[in-house]
């Protein structure tokens, strides 16, 4: 049985959900609440102990690591649809976008997406609260994060995420220009895990992406949410609230 | 036929080379000269458009990024001495640590390790030879950190890269004193990418690696040392000199 712990569909999550969904594999989803912590709770925590979704349970086996987890579906599912290219070549290509957005694309956007949602989220508790989620968090680096997001992520670092995002977004136009697909004539991996961090940039972004400068991302983005497999996705997944609970509090586990 | 492009054997320049050895493949060494910026002349561009090594050229297709070329001779010769779990569930943990390196333990080290070596390489320069030489370097994040390199970085970057140095030796030896190897009971990717950047930390970082401290962490990087694939490579394959050769100035391409 494999059981997906994520949240909505977007970033990291949705690598895994949709090649789950792509890959035709029957899976229980177990979606987490970002506005009350819950991936840094306890009993979270003793399924993945750097308090991160998304988290693949196979048969009580746990795999972390959105990427990796791609990868291990296509290790153990190698006859449902294939999202990794046959060729050696191919598949280094593939892995060297994927590797790009965990080091690189990523990065930026996410610290742009924190600036103007996550911190409304880390706003809307009292100090005291706010601190006792703080102190759950496993990873130091996530823990500074979040103080930021609360306080507001420095200006220098906004504007040089915002040139990160400039120059990604170049990036995947120059190669969307040369090919249909990142890695080549097929849809893979690739494609996924860039789309989970492109995909709405249209809204967010529309300076930097829109028809006239990048018409051939615009369309690649398209392209993938026309996908049966992304259609299903996104109708069946529902999208993160950012709101606090009525009834939620700080809790101590 | 299989050409290696790199440095000498340490850091990410060591992961392809030290694969290759395990695998008893034979190959091509074309080591290129750090202390002229090889890497960023015309030749190499053509080849790496990053102007980083390793690149891996096999009948003439390019593979470039450390980790993606090991994996990329895992899929194009499975039956050499195999580096990479069969089993799914572990090749999920072997490339967790691969993974690890790549975003986290290999910059903190790689900073320091800039802020004593490279630094004096980038001082070796006048200002219009250093300029000529950083001017041609691809990736923008690289020309930041070739200037930061010979100003010296700054001081609270390097007090937390030591910090994450700290944690990523504590981490290692946490894992090493539960498993024999990283991603389990076999020698894998997961040990060679580690090691390419654990190497020699006993003598760069004596407080955080010694006998007493990290006994496990030490004596896994003496097994590494002491395999015959490490030990052909190291003597094969000489280390990087930062001296200015005699005649050298900047040229441009």
């Amino acid at each position: 049985m494999l059981t997906l712990y994520c949240f909505g569909p977007g970033a990291n999550s949705l690598k895994p959900l949709l090649a789950l969904h792509e890959k035709g594999l029957a899976f229980v989803r177990r979606q987490l609440n970002p506005a009350v912590f819950e991936h840094h709770e306890e009993w979270f925590k003793k399924i993945n102990s750097n308090g991160q979704v998304p988290a693949l349970d196979h048969d009580g086996k746990i795999i972390t690591e959105s990427t990796v987890i791609c990868e291990y579906l296509e290790d153990v599912y190698p006859d449902a649809p294939r999202l990794r290219p046959d060729d050696p070549y191919r598949r280094a290509q593939m892995r060297i976008w994927t590797k790009w957005v965990d080091e690189y694309f990523c990065w930026c956007v996410s610290t742009i997406g924190w600036e103007r949602m996550v911190s409304r989220m880390a706003r809307q508790y009292t100090d005291e609260e706010f601190e006792s989620y703080v102190k759950r968090i496993p990873l130091y680096e996530q823990q500074v994060k979040w103080r930021r997001a609360r306080a507001g992520f420095p200006k220098e670092l906004l504007e040089e995420e915002m040139r990160k995002i400039a120059f990604s977004v170049r990036k995947l136009e120059a190669r969307l220009e040369e090919s249909p697909w990142l890695a080549g004539p097929d849809y893979t991996l690739a494609d996924i895990c860039n789309f989970a961090i492109a995909n709405g940039m249209e809204r967010g972004f529309p300076d930097l992406v829109n028809e006239k400068d990048t018409p051939r991302l615009i369309e690649w983005i398209r392209r993938i949410n026309e996908r049966p497999a992304a259609r299903k996705m996104f109708a069946e997944t529902p999208r993160d609230r950012i709101e606090r609970p009525a009834q939620s509090a700080a809790r101590s586990d």
